[in-house]
């Protein structure tokens, strides 16, 4: 470093510093959200997955131990909280989706309650499908010693609980909250499922991380991945403008009972892997396989010489 | 949206969905721990692993500066904080055992701090170990560029100091505890240790997103792998009634000084990798490989051709 | 367990445990910062990035809304609260340095407070670069939304973010602190890029996971890579009394406009991938490329066959 200027109060610095950061701020050179609509809260929706993960497996994670008889209060005053904490985001995700439309925006508050209520309705249904993933896991991994592991400790299981709350309120036209979950649970556990896949029950995605699943999959029942497996899209439509057409199916169609193996990719919106078909590992599959089929890389020729050193 | 029920108050809908949800929860369609044992307690176990790496590497991690004449009661401090924490979690993790096995438990309480006093009198020899990993890393990455680099911000050493904890545990028969130890160095560094894997001294994971080393994989001392290396399971033999045998070696050997490049799969549990083998990325490999060779993917043909657009 | 220790105090044996793991630290077989000089802090490089995070895209990420009017305060104490955190771990950074280099260090906390100072000087011109990247994550992908989808949950816009400022503090000359600050966005997105590297604007990371860009990378302008994409090194030549040289160029240049698609791995310090050249995923490439090249796979014959079961 060549100059010195030592000894001076550096802190005096700071109000031009400032100064110069606002300014550059209003010149459309970077993104802000200054006089806008309140947007959701990523802390917040990290405090709502806690309570969805406490009331889908009561007893579990929290520091209380349950019984039959104080579980209804249990239950009662997470439910109240989680009501509380999830209608006042999917109200700021309704709100922020009226403001990129430049649509009026009425009833938004009500709205942001009335979708809540329609998705902690769903609860029970919700935890019905995990306990088919979780029974599948126990199936399909011979190192899961009980339900309670897979359940305490399984990647695959906290994202796909994300996932399929997510998912719900993705159905429910709720835009960027969604997103938000799934990538909070993509940044715990190195699983990334865009809410807008369609995913049947029982499935088991083991160690997990590295898996894509493409907004536009769709899964059937039973199926079960390994770690680095990708479902993504083969290329991008255009309009006539050269904009990226966003609402095509770009991803591929898994029927019931597939099996891919690790870091195989799969892609395209129009290819499908017929029912009970296994994928081999490391495999690049970007046309549709019949059902009952294997499907193997041909064993790359390996070359074995004498290490020199 | 087609319904209204604007003006509503939806607060007044959630006894019902309350009432659903604790239910649902009866009906077995669901997990839960009603009723149940206390069971290991996940924010524990976090303040427990954070405890273990001030122990492990003193001075790096903590707020206060550790001075000679200090660093008895700091050490003690620690550690009786850790026995504190840590046999709670050790006795619940028993508890949760002999309940799974329909078992008396008649002293568990006094196992489980047993357990944990056996634990940490291996607190040096396991520092010991990880100081071999360190060595290692620096000695196998030009982009380190001093110990403590390493050790600040390695994910492979997080995720090794994680494992030889947790590995210790798994040996001395705990179940449950140490496979929530290793699945939150999963989440927080990308690498899935198995605590029953066996693995030798200076082991050096570099970069490391992606890595699996499965429950029954054996590796030996001075060993190097990169992100994305699996060291998985050819396949789950099954017995009679159909049901998957859990106990089996299913995954494979490396012998001292073999090195793995990114991104290569090894599986099964009769396959060995020779000593001071070298095997190159993306190599796909079921079978075992002598002594000092080299195993290299034939390089795949690439289709070069101008771009269209 | 065949001991029976029942009914002891176990925590009397907790005096004998400190005073080996107390010992054991001064034979050297471990790793410790006793009676060193302070060293970066973890937890508050965590709150700085923190910070970066409110400054950079102000208002995404708070809890007040912010207005035109208080904007000023915002930044203004965002600003003042960055400077007084950084500067110390600046410092830190550079004591730590001194410390290893055994240099006399007269001026450290002057030098930090100076380079925290330069640092600030270019946020304006960081956010302008990340707006760049926004941009180009929206045009190259369907599943985006709108920007704030991409500002609130792309994990590339994190480590890019994260990378961007650490990649300032790493030119200025600050050794540790920057590699600690990309390990925290690597354990956050699992995309690893050491701050080393030079990366262009409108450089967009799509899922990312397992995502590799080593020290001495070298990126042009508005070039996309997927999830596993590792640009790495081929081989650590190293002088004549083996030890590693850290100061080469180990890994690839890829010119402007340049696709990479997932699970690709290009290395090596001479390897130079032509500007507008397109790489297919799971390629495996050590030599260079021209421009306007694809590069694909010759894709690799599958076996098909009828499942047995």
């Amino acid at each position: 470093m060549q100059y010195s200027i030592m000894g001076m109060n550096y802190r005096s610095k700071l109000p031009v510093i400032i100064d110069s950061i606002v300014n550059s701020c209003s010149d459309k050179g970077c993104f802000e959200h200054i006089d806008s609509a309140v947007i959701p809260s990523k802390d917040s929706i990290v405090e709502i997955i806690d309570l969805f993960k406490d009331v889908l497996f009561p007893g579990y994670f929290g520091d209380q131990t349950i019984e039959k008889n104080n579980l209804i209060y249990h239950i009662g005053s997470e439910i109240t909280e989680l009501f509380e904490k999830l209608s006042k985001q999917v109200t700021n995700s309704i709100l922020h989706e009226c403001r990129r439309k430049e649509e009026d925006c009425v009833e938004c508050i009500d709205k942001g309650q009335e979708e809540t209520i329609i998705l902690l309705k769903k609860i029970p249904q919700i935890r019905a499908l995990l306990a088919t993933d979780i029974v599948n896991a126990y199936n399909g991994d011979p190192a899961a010693k009980s339900y309670d592991e897979i359940i305490f400790s399984y990647p695959g299981i906290f994202a796909l609980m994300v996932y399929r709350v997510a998912h719900e309120l993705h159905e429910q036209g709720i835009k960027i909250l969604p997103r938000i979950m799934t990538e909070y649970a993509h940044s715990v556990v190195g699983i990334d499922i865009h809410p807008g896949a369609k995913i049947g029950k029982g499935f088991f995605i083991d160690h997990g991380t590295g898996v894509v699943i493409g907004e536009t999959s769709l899964i059937g029942d039973n199926v079960r991945i390994y770690q680095g497996v990708t479902l993504g899209s083969l290329s991008f439509p255009r309009d006539e403008k050269g904009q990226i057409l966003r609402d095509l199916k770009r991803h591929p169609t898994i029927e019931d009972d597939v099996v891919i193996y690790s870091n195989s990719t799969i892609l395209g919106g129009d290819t499908v892997i017929g029912a009970r078909s296994i994928i081999g590992g490391n495999v690049w599959l970007t046309r549709s396989v019949p059902a009952d089929t294997k499907v193997l890389i041909e064993e790359p020729k390996l070359v074995f010489k004498k290490s020199s050193s």
